[in-house]
């Protein structure tokens, strides 16, 4: 079957000339007859590799020799719980703000380690706004701030990073890393799970600045220590590396492709197209966050008549655009466009969706 | 290049035709027009993959219902660390065996949660032999009992399972699992990154005994907890889901060879050959552990001048045999001859060491 347009949320679709390479090479890695898969991570093909990935991230995000970058295992949830253990100690405060439902996992994974402070929270509201930053409840001894770059099932997105002072940010970005420029020197630590917009999931990057690692954190095993992460150089046990290298085709792809800059004006016309085909929809799709911090990366769509929800999962899936169907907490639609989902697949969706309005509506 | 045989060990060969099928299907999945790797994990097609994996597992393994079985990221290590909060209260008492580097390890991860009790430990020796079990000093109130069933650097291994009573034995099984057939039923718990024996590393197989869940550990993040990853069936966050698809294949071909049973005598026919060699090389080859306990995974060997190392790995190299230096903490050379390692590479490696041998003897 032809490769088909996949909005799914994550795993999420990659670039086919990056599935293309891996597949050409998966039996035989450059010549050295075996697959990147099967070698040492501690042979020169994969710390060549593994070095090459993190100089590509470090020149896509324009990363300063003040942060050191990890490759670690685990997911997103588990650098949630990382950050408590290294950041702060036993019992102290951490402020969080809530904007969504990876928010309130990470304040789940933190609970154990350190006195949560809701400093701000958009659930009252169904998660379709955010709380205006001078709204926010900081607390002045907090070990840090976490907030939640971009919220993959509520499809709201911080547009302006939030001054919050001396007190180190910490943001999960796994659904909008590398999708326009960022300004890492504003935050502690960025956190991101691969595989929505860095490639396959099973390998998750950490960037962290270096003098937090001044911080004794609490008591933990050596596995969840940052130090000895950045000691081991990622790897401290054996790193995920066939996830590893495709993150690092992913990269190369990006920068080939004209580096976050270009995503940044794919992706901002990418979402005003699909958002304005369900504004200009006269009600029949409904897309109910507040505009100013609407999701560049995940669309969440209401039909009208939730009836005709399945017709539309079941047509669009026939018309070969997949994985459409909303995440089970909010039920409806959710299409999620990272850097790479082609332009000409939220033609294809913008299209399939005036072709179904015209025909059910 | 044609493929060599790659006596890595872990990341580790992986069968031809398993990466044949990966690679084959890479593009489009059995049809859907998008790869396995840009899944929804909670679709149905990564679903099934998930479900039949474990149904395989337990089938070539033999895993009653009485143990559920878990496909984790992180690695064996962070499986250590899982261990001592999930098993034991905070600074309770916990027995360690530890007959070589990954015991050290496993420890290092345990200090910060238990009481660590040293019952037994053949460092003294240089991890050549295992401590009589008539000698360790078990601790009548330990949580488990901790033991590394093969030592994938020190290249020694557990024939027999230790009887510990009724305390529960954990066992890191990540190089030896599903090379010969196991009573489950003897352990609390097994763990082994798949790495070596199960597939591509970046998953992890932990195998459960339903009764140790009513144990309420202490404090942890919700994704160090047993309970939540039975809960979730694996799933409480983004599994590594091409890992797991890779592993499930290789448990398929595992099981159309002929299973665990058949593995066994391949695996025992491999070393028995291997060792043959070495011991009959007139010590130009030398393995230094004791007989009873040489690991039918793991062959350490040296030669008797270790001046010739370099020319031995360049040799073997040039002649389609990779990954035989051995680990950096033994030196010499390390023959790793897991499953996938067929029987012709293991006759080429004798073949190759027989010609070295008489070249530079």
């Amino acid at each position: 079957m032809p490769r088909v347009f996949n909005f799914s949320a994550g795993p999420a679709t990659l670039p086919d000339v990056v599935l293309e390479q891996a597949r050409d090479e998966l039996l035989d890695w450059r010549g050295v007859g075996a697959s990147i898969v099967e070698l040492s991570h501690r042979g020169k093909e994969f710390m060549g590799v593994a070095a090459e990935a993190e100089a590509d991230l470090r020149r896509l995000l324009s990363i300063s020799d003040d942060y050191v970058v990890l490759f670690l295992a685990g997911g997103a949830t588990t650098a949630q719980a990382l950050v408590p253990l290294n950041l702060a100690s036993a019992g102290q405060r951490a402020d969080y703000v809530v904007t969504g439902h990876w928010g309130k996992t990470a304040i789940k994974q933190a609970r154990p380690y350190v006195d949560v402070n809701i400093a701000a929270t958009s659930e009252a509201g169904g998660f379709r706004d955010l709380p205006a930053r001078a709204d926010w409840q900081l607390s002045p001894d907090a070990a840090y701030v976490h907030i939640t770059a971009n919220e993959t099932i509520h499809g709201v997105e911080f547009r302006d990073i939030p001054d919050v002072g001396d007190v180190p940010l910490v943001a999960d970005f796994s659904s909008s890393i590398a999708s326009e420029p960022l300004d890492v020197s504003k935050f502690g630590v960025i956190y991101a799970g691969a595989q929505k917009n860095l490639g396959p999931v099973g390998v998750t990057v950490v960037i962290l600045r270096r003098n937090l690692l001044e911080r004794a954190g609490q008591p933990r095993a050596d596995i969840f220590d940052y130090r000895s992460h950045v000691k081991g150089e990622s790897m401290l046990n054996t790193p995920p590396t066939w996830n590893w290298y495709l993150a690092g085709l992913v990269f190369k792809w990006m920068l080939a492709e004209g580096g976050v800059e270009e995503f940044a004006r794919r992706n901002a016309r990418k979402a005003a197209a699909l958002y304005a085909a369900i504004d200009g929809s006269g009600g029949f799709y409904r897309n109910d966050v507040a505009a100013p911090v609407r999701s560049r990366m995940n669309v969440p769509f209401f039909l009208h008549d939730a009836s005709l929800d399945k017709a539309f999962l079941a047509e669009s899936e026939a018309a070969g655009l997949i994985g459409l169907k909303g995440h089970r907490a909010l039920g409806g639609m959710r299409a999620s466009i990272y850097n790479a989902m082609p332009e000409a697949g939220v033609r294809a969706l913008i299209g399939f969706m005036d072709d179904f309005r015209k025909r059910h509506g």
